[in-house]
């Protein structure tokens, strides 16, 4: 088989980790794989040099910030060879500049546009395992990039695509994905699999297990994605596409995210363009609007209601603040202590009822949902920040995800 | 003006540090100066990275520990451009492979063999201050490589070199070059000028402000060097070629060595070709040999004793045990508390009686010289490693070097 592992930051956190890692590698070697390894910088050192940058500038030049930040994957890269060539293994690290790991020129959030897999082929050939720095690449002037938060994953599996690898390994600090939060739902379920549409939404939805980016790269080129413990050894979550004859349960998982915060243009005369003459130029100030409810007044008048990331609440307040006027709104209200709690599953596609299955959990705990959004395979709602760990739990338990109840079954 | 300026360690060990080094460039970027950086890694960043070699692999790889090394001047660039351009000042980081610094592919002792200046020259041009990371260099294949003990004094110079630069600043924790050791001498004097060859010499023998490949190179491509404190303002010592009305003392330099051991083999036939039988193995065993002396005794059978190394005695003593019966010597004995002490000056050419003043000074103070070594600017002794302080002192004293001594001529 030819694998891509990728380990994450606590995953050569130290250098017993990194031994740890080395002997895992050696392992599947063994066993006769072909396995390109992926890495993370070691955990703490990307805060160590993002404190350096701002220590000597307010704000740090994104190019050279790039050039900080891909220091911290060089360091475990060259370790993790050196560990394997010290087994007798041949290594070769790689930097982005060596395995050209072409990005577009977006500095800090840079995207791949292409990788040259010609070495890597020739070092699998000759029996040599490639360990690359992930996070980073290098642009079309041979400036070094970073591909921001999840940049590792989204390497791995742009690694493994073009590798044409069998699979694609996540090595992390969990050891799966869960039907729920473990912290907050007792008994939630690893998922043995899940499909990539599913994943998209867990993670966007701030299951942190993977990004979402390195999650629909996986999905455009098919790669099978596996998501698995660097300390213990189980079979993870599959990540894969979606197959005919997969036994699929209606629900997945459930997710939540506190990063959110809700607005409300209140009495917005009804008419044409003016939802765009509100959100237009929000969208243009590069923030991410979210779940949009609009309900039309016995007077003809409207309220407008969005959710926004937290951070950008108090910018978004002043924005409408400003328009309020010209859109002839009566006011506005908002809300920054409220949290968005989703089911996510492929099989509610072809099931009715899952909606009112999941308001009726919320009701009977007298949880009052304040906003709703549902697409084909996910339903949300927003409820007050102070019912979280309730709300997910009731619905956990509504669609009897737990471990326990999956065994009654 | 065109400088190269090349900070060391603890000129950027901190952000404070940094942000000292970047005041200093705008203070030159204000007088109407182009400057070129040039850096080495962050202060105790070679020493922590090469730790975590030794704990991940007894023998560490000598590419990938290139690799794992070349991390360190990453981070000072990227921060010192940083600095830079928040104080207004437009800069950019280069990697070695970004200003291609081409070097041999003898990793952890590379040598520079060109470098591409044309974009450090459009920057120059543009007001853009290139800051470039010292110490590393790319091999005709792409890996990475690093220049050994010295190696960002070689950078800066080689870029002042191929950037045809007035002068090349070395800043660094001392002021410039002393006619002896200052924690040795009380009143040794700073020199304003010495010549390359002077330096070279300095430098080889044991002062450690520049590594003597550096020299050797701004010697061989006539790159006025400075050596200067990054710390305090002063004019340095300049190291330049010599002029025909520059006015030079006999002796500039009183240099010392502890890194010495002697080995001497006793009654070795005088005949052709032994000396050879004897250091060839040596050599060949990449062992260094400094100064060799051979005196034949009454019977026709000659001592040949030279001195190597400290960190190598014990292997000699080894090879010299085995191969002793096989030259036919009668024994050998060996040395490792000797030191080596010596007088530089390109005055001397022109002026006998150095070496008298030299050796009646030290016989003065009852010390004996084991071994005499000379060339055309320098003579060296060998003396008992307890006489070290007090034999330069009192050389030091005898050619008048100190400042009150120069003060009163």
């Amino acid at each position: 088989m030819r694998y891509v592992y990728k380990f994450g930051g606590t995953s050569v956190a130290s250098p017993e980790r990194i031994s740890a890692v080395a002997d895992r590698v050696v392992r599947g070697l063994s066993e006769g794989h072909r396995i390109t390894v992926v890495l993370s910088a070691m955990a703490g050192e990307t805060n160590r040099l993002e404190q350096l940058a701002v220590d000597v500038a307010k704000r740090p030049d994104a190019r050279e910030r790039d050039v900080l930040l891909a220091s911290g994957e060089q360091v475990s890269i060259a370790l993790l060879a050196m560990a394997l060539i010290e087994r007798g293994r041949p290594a070769r690290s790689y930097l982005a500049p060596q395995v050209a790991i072409r990005t577009d020129t977006a500095h800090t959030r840079a995207r791949i546009e292409h990788i040259d897999v010609e070495c890597l082929h020739a070092d699998l050939e000759a029996g040599v395992t490639p360990v690359i720095a992930g996070f980073q690449g290098i642009d079309a002037d041979g400036n070094l990039t970073t591909l921001g938060r999840g940049g590792s994953d989204t390497t791995a599996v742009a690694v493994a695509a073009a590798l044409d690898a069998d699979e694609c390994r996540i090595y992390t600090d969990v050891d799966g994905v869960y039907t729920a939060d473990p912290r907050i739902v007792d008994g939630a379920a690893r998922l043995g699999v899940v499909t990539f549409e599913e994943m998209l939404e867990l993670a966007s939805l701030g299951s942190k297990v993977l990004h979402p980016r390195a999650v629909e790269f996986a999905g455009k080129y098919a790669v099978p994605l596996r998501v698995l413990s660097s300390f213990d050894d189980g079979p993870g979550t599959l990540i894969t596409t979606e197959e005919q004859d997969m036994e699929q349960p209606i629900v997945s998982g459930i997710a939540y995210s506190r990063d959110e915060a809700k607005l409300t243009l209140l009495g917005v005369p009804d008419v044409p363009g003016v939802a765009s003459r509100i959100l237009g130029p929000i969208g243009r100030a590069n923030i991410e609007i979210d779940m949009i409810v609009q309900n039309v007044g016995a007077d003809g008048s409207a309220d407008l209601t969005f959710t926004v990331k937290r951070g950008d609440y108090d910018r978004v307040c002043e924005m409408l603040d400003e328009m309020r006027e010209e859109v002839g709104a009566r006011g506005f209200e908002g809300d920054n202590r409220i949290v968005k709690i989703s089911v996510v599953g492929v099989g509610m596609r072809s099931h009715a009822g899952v909606a009112t299955r999941m308001f009726d959990a919320l009701a009977a705990e007298n949880i009052n949902i304040r906003m709703i959004s549902t697409s084909e395979i996910k339903i949300s709602v927003v409820v007050d920040e102070r019912y979280l760990e309730l709300a997910v739990r009731a619905v956990h338990s509504a669609f009897e995800l737990s471990e326990a109840a999956v065994e009654e079954q």
